[in-house]
C-alpha cells in the first residue's frame, strides 16, 4: 500500500443494524472511529451482544494511532472496552461522550486509558490525518461529524446525525463549517443511512415538547414517561413539563440514574435545585405533583416500566388515573415486548400514551431530504453510506445518486470490505475478516455458531440423555437405564414415553457391540421414539457406561 | 341461568392476537362462533400454534348446536380440526370459506363431519337463536357479520370487517342489512378491534392496483410479487395487472397454490385459459413477460420468497433486474425475518418494494372512522370490542364511548370473561378456565409452561449432564466422569472449564453420602463453577449412579 493510498475499512455497522467501527488507514499510520456494540436478533439465543472482529486492527496494533469517538450512544463506544483489553492507542471524545466512555471503562475495570476530550472546532493531527471536528444534532448531546484531511484529499464522516433546526439544547449541526468543507472539495462522504427508508425530514426534537405538554395538561394523577436513557435532550423536556405543571420528578432506573447525573455533573441537563426528588419522597405529594421518568421504553425484561406493568416493581404501584408515555419507537425485534408492556400498563387502568397513537417520539436521524441536503452541501466525488442494514444502504446510495453523483462513485459496501482510495481513483480490494463476535457472560467470542445452533435446537424440542450401565462381560444392562428431559416433554404426564424409551434402551443393548455401536444404534432407535411419539425431535445423547 | 339469560363466553381472540373462538350460550343451547388458532410469540420455544382452552364447551358438549365459521383466516378456522376430534356439532360456513375448511379437515384426516354452506341472505335457525349472515369486505372473500336474534335481544358480531367502498371482488359490507339490523334495535354489538389505534379510514383494496401498476409499468425484468396466500383480491389484481402488462404468471408456494386452486375452482378468481403457467413453461419466456406470485411476505423460514433471498430455491435465481414487491405488513414479531429477506433480495441485485417505502399493502380491517361508522348505524346498546390485544379492546371501547355509548354499558373483557346479558343488564359473572394450549408437534396440550421455560433456559445457557459412577462399596469414584454439554460451550476451546468439572465431582464424591446427597452437591458446585468461569448459568443436571 502506497502513501497516496487511502483505505477504508468498515468492520462493523455497514449492511448490520449496531457495532459501528470503521478504520482508516495510510501506508503507516490507522486510525478507528467508533467501537460500538450491536444488540442481539431475538434468534441469537442467550448472546448479551455482538461486539466488531477486531483482527483487522489487532494484526496492525502497532500502526494504530487514536481512537475517535463520534458519540456516546453504546452502539458507538460499547465495545471499547473489549478493543482496549487487547490494544491501547489515545481516545477522543467530546465532553458528554468521554464521561460516558469512563463509566464504562469503570465498570470494566480498564485503567490508564489515555483519554483525550475535543470540542467542535479543534483540529487534531493523527500521522497523516488532520481531523476538524464539527458539531451535529442527534438524539444525545455532543455528537460530531469529522472533516478529515487525508493524503488522497478530503473525507467527510457524518457521524450520527439531523438537521434539527430548533434543537432542545441549541446546537445545530453546524451549517457553516459543512459548507467551509464543501467548498474546499469533498472527495469522499461517510454518511448516516439509518433513515434511508423515510422521506422528508425528520421533526425537530422541540415538537416532542408540544405533545408532551398536551398530555400532562390533561394528566390527572401521576405522570411516568419511559424513554431512552440516552437522550438527554428529550429528559431536559419531561422535567422542563413537569416543572411547568407544577409537578416533582423522580428519575428510576440505573442507566437513567447514571445518565442524569453525568449530564448534570457536565453541564447537559439543567435542572434547578429542588425538582428532582427520590421516589420516597414523592410519596408524601398528590398524585397530580409527581413525574417519573424511568427506563424500559423498549420493554426491557428487567427494566423499571416492565416491572411496573408487571405489579413487580415495589416502589410504584400503577393505579387507575395514572398517564404512562412511552416515549420510544420499538426497535425491531423489540415489538412484542413493548405491546406487552403497554397491555399490562392498559390492564392496570392506566392511561397509556405511545408511538401508535400519538407521535411521542422523534428519529435522531436525516430523513432522506436532510440526507440529500449534506449530499448537495459537500458535493463529494466519492460516497460510502455507513451506518444502516443493506437496504438502508441501497437506498441511501440511489439517493446520492439522484443528487447527481455518478453511480460509479458510490460505493454500497458492508462490514469487511476493504475500499481504497487514490488519485486513480477508487475500488474494492478485498474483504477481511467480520465474524460478529459473540458476547455471552464473560465468554468473549468463544461463543461458537454452533453453539447457537444448539441453543435453537434445544429451544424448539428440548433434549433427552439416556444413561445405560452395560456388564462389560456379559453385554448385558446392568440396570434400569436413566432418562433425563428438559423442554422436551413433562415427564410427570410422559411415563408411558419414558416406559418405551426404556424398552428402547434394552433392545438396543441387546444386540451387543462395542460402546459407540450402542450409543449409534440408541441414538437412533430413542431419536426415531421421540418423534413418533410426539412430532419433536429432541437432541438425542446416550450414554453408555461399560462396568 | 334462566332462559332469558345470555352468555357471551369469549375463548380466545379478546386481549390476544388469534385463536379466535366465541361462545353464545343460552338455558340449553350452545353456539361456537369461529375456532381460530393463534401463532407463537418468539419467546414460545418451540411452539408450532396456540389453540383455545375448549373445556367449557366440552364440558357442555350436550348442550352445541352448531359451529359458525365467519371467514377462512387461519385465526378463525385454523383450530377446528382440534375441536372436531374432541366434540361433534354441525359447522356452518360460506362457500370459499367451507372449502378452505375442508382442505385443512383433509389434511387432519377428520371425516364426516356435518358441514353445511351459507350464504349472506340466508337465516338459520339453531335453537334458540337466529342467525341472519351479511356479507362483510376483508382481506380474504365471502367473509360474513351475523345478526343474531337471541332470548334478550338482537346480537350483532361484525367478523373481520372494513367498509371497502370499491373492493376489487365487487362486494360491499352490506350497508342496507346493517341499516336494517339497526333499525331493529340492537341489544350488543361485538365488533372488531384490529385497528383501534389507526384513525381515519382503511383504503380500499383497489388502491393497490394502481401501486402495482406503476411498479409494473417501470419492471424491466421478471417481477415477483410475495403476499398472504388467503387474500384472493390482491392475487387477482397481481394477475390482472401482469396480463395487462402482458406477462405470464406462475404460482409458487404450497398455500399459494391451494388456495388459488379452491378459489378458481369456486369462482372466486377469474384467470383467463393461458394465463397461469409452471416455473418450468415461464422459463422458456423472456424475462419481461414474467411474474411469479409467492408466499414468504412474513419472512417465513421455509417460504419461497425467503429461500430465494438465500439462493436456496432452485427453480428461482434472482438476478439483477427482477423486481420483488412484498406486498404484506410484517405481522409485529416477524420484522427481523422480513428484513433480512429484504437485505438478502438487495444483496442479490433486485428492485424490491416493501411496506417502509411504498404502500404495497393495505389492511383488510376497519380503521376507527369505520369503527365508528358501524357503531352509529347499529347503535347498540351494550357493547364488547372483540378480535385485538388488550390495548385494542381499550382503544375500541373510548371509540365507542365517543360515539354517544354509556360507559357502565361497555365491556371491555378478555378471553376467559363471561358476560351475562338479560332484561335487567348485563354484568360479567365469572371466568373460565381460558389456558392458551400449545401445539408442538404431535403434542396437544402437554406442553406445560414449566416445559417451555425449560426450553428458554437452554436456549439461552444451554446444559451440563455429569454422569458419575461411584463404588457402592468404598464410596470412590469409579471412573473418570463423563461431561455432557451443549448449547453452553464450544467442547473443543474448553478442555480447561472441563477439567475443573471433573476436578468438582472426584472433590464432591470424596464427601461421600447417598446418592442425592452427592447429586445435591454436585449440582450447587458445577453450576457454581460454570458460572465462575463463563458467567452462564447452563441447566446442570449430575446423574450419580452407584455401581
Amino acid at each position: 500500500m502506497g502513501p497516496q493510498i487511502l483505505r477504508i475499512v468498515p468492520l462493523g455497522g455497514l449492511g448490520e443494524l449496531g457495532r459501528n467501527m470503521l478504520v482508516l488507514e495510510c501506508a503507516e499510520d490507522l486510525v478507528v472511529i467508533d467501537v460500538g456494540v450491536m444488540f442481539p436478533e431475538n434468534d441469537m439465543l442467550g448472546v448479551d451482544v455482538l461486539i466488531p472482529d477486531f483482527s483487522y486492527v489487532l494484526e496492525r496494533a502497532d500502526k494504530l494511532r487514536a481512537i475517535i469517538i463520534t458519540h456516546g450512544h453504546e452502539d458507538h463506544i460499547g465495545a471499547l472496552p473489549f478493543l482496549l483489553r487487547r490494544v491501547r492507542a489515545p481516545v477522543y471524545a467530546t465532553r458528554l461522550t468521554r464521561g460516558l466512555i469512563e463509566v464504562k471503562l469503570d465498570e470494566a475495570q480498564i485503567r490508564d486509558v489515555d483519554m483525550h476530550t475535543i470540542q467542535p472546532g479543534d483540529d487534531l493531527e493523527v500521522g497523516p490525518f488532520r481531523f476538524e471536528f464539527f458539531h451535529v444534532s442527534h438524539s444525545i448531546p455532543d455528537g460530531v461529524g469529522l472533516g478529515i484531511q487525508t493524503p488522497v484529499g478530503l473525507v467527510v464522516h457524518s457521524g450520527d446525525f439531523k438537521f434539527d433546526h430548533s434543537p432542545v439544547d441549541g446546537r445545530r449541526t453546524d451549517f457553516a463549517k459543512l459548507a467551509e468543507l464543501g467548498g474546499r472539495g469533498v472527495k469522499l462522504l461517510l454518511s448516516d443511512s439509518t433513515n434511508a427508508e423515510k422521506p422528508g425530514y425528520t421533526p425537530s426534537e422541540q415538537v416532542l415538547g408540544e405533545t408532551l405538554s398536551r398530555v400532562f395538561a390533561g394528566a390527572r394523577g401521576r405522570v411516568i414517561v419511559a424513554t431512552f436513557a440516552s437522550n438527554i435532550s428529550r429528559i431536559q423536556q419531561i422535567i422542563d413539563t413537569s416543572q411547568y405543571y407544577h409537578r416533582h420528578v423522580a428519575i428510576v432506573g440505573r442507566s437513567m440514574v447514571d445518565n442524569v447525573l453525568i449530564a448534570r455533573e457536565l453541564g447537559y441537563l439543567h435542572v434547578p435545585e429542588g425538582v428532582l426528588l427520590s421516589l420516597e419522597q414523592l410519596k408524601q405529594l398528590p398524585d397530580e405533583q409527581v413525574t417519573i421518568i424511568c427506563t424500559g421504553s423498549q420493554g426491557e425484561p428487567t427494566s423499571a416500566l416492565v416491572r411496573m406493568g408487571q405489579q413487580r416493581f415495589r416502589p410504584v404501584s400503577i393505579v387507575p388515573g395514572d398517564t404512562v408515555i412511552v416515549s420510544a419507537t420499538p426497535i425491531p425485534g423489540n415489538e412484542e415486548f413493548v405491546n406487552r408492556t403497554l397491555d399490562n400498563l392498559f390492564r392496570l387502568g392506566a392511561n397509556v400514551f405511545y408511538d401508535e397513537v400519538l407521535d411521542v417520539h422523534v428519529s435522531g436521524h436525516a430523513s432522506q431530504e436532510e440526507q440529500k441536503l449534506l449530499i448537495n452541501m459537500l458535493q463529494p466525488e466519492y460516497f460510502v453510506p455507513i451506518h444502516g442494514e443493506y437496504r438502508h444502504l441501497v437506498l441511501h446510495g440511489k439517493l446520492a445518486q439522484r443528487c447527481g453523483l455518478k453511480p460509479e462513485n458510490i460505493f454500497v459496501i458492508e462490514t469487511g470490505d476493504v475500499l481504497e482510495l487514490s488519485a486513480a481513483g477508487a475500488e474494492v480490494v478485498g474483504h477481511v475478516s467480520d465474524t460478529r463476535v459473540f458476547v455471552d457472560g464473560r465468554g468473549i467470542g468463544d461463543l461458537e455458531q454452533s453453539v447457537i445452533e444448539e441453543r435453537r435446537l434445544l429451544a424448539g424440542n428440548g433434549f433427552l440423555v439416556a444413561v445405560v450401565l452395560v456388564d462389560k462381560y456379559t453385554g448385558g444392562l446392568l440396570r434400569e437405564p436413566q432418562i433425563v428431559t428438559r423442554g422436551f416433554v413433562y415427564e410427570a404426564e410422559s411415563p408411558d414415553l419414558l416406559e418405551r424409551a426404556k424398552e428402547a434402551v434394552a433392545k438396543a443393548v441387546e444386540w451387543g457391540g462395542s460402546r459407540l455401536e450402542i450409543e449409534d444404534r440408541l441414538q437412533e432407535s430413542l431419536a426415531r421414539l421421540a418423534f413418533e411419539q410426539t412430532g419433536r425431535r429432541p437432541i438425542v445423547i446416550p450414554v453408555v457406561v461399560k462396568v
